[in-house]
């Protein structure tokens, strides 16, 4: 039985090294792993912000939002076009 | 074979939160990961600033320090008696 967690990145350095050290070092056997990436898929937005995110890198588990280093805010995430 | 992974904090509730929703929930067939407490263990807080951590809750994998949320400062842990 897999719980979902989400990870919500912007496509940045910052982004990316998170990603790599933990969206994927969760375990497989507990976790299923989303990576959503915000600046690609922008209708993901506000699910986002409702889970509480506000800056990118997030993890999103347990129905927390786990704000992992920082590589923007999600306002401007929101503003780039 | 499994790398060492390092989860850094200081006893606070965000640190306690964190630890149960990441330090957790990585994969033990690839991360050994080490729980320290730097409030308790003041020895460690070298190791753990040469590592790149400067806030807790932290998490060094891969070499990498990634910084959860915020708990407090690394200062700010130095400076408690």
């Amino acid at each position: 039985m897999t719980q979902k967690a989400v990870f919500y990145h912007a496509g940045c350095t910052i982004c990316l090294d998170a990603e790599r050290q933990i969206a994927h070092a969760l375990d497989p056997s507990r976790y299923a792993v989303e990576i959503v990436h915000l600046g690609a898929d922008r209708s993901r937005i506000p699910e986002a912000e409702a889970a509480g995110v506000v800056s990118v890198p997030a993890l999103v588990i347990g129905g927390a939002p786990l704000h992992i280093n920082f590589g923007a805010s999600l306002s401007d995430v929101k503003g780039v076009a």
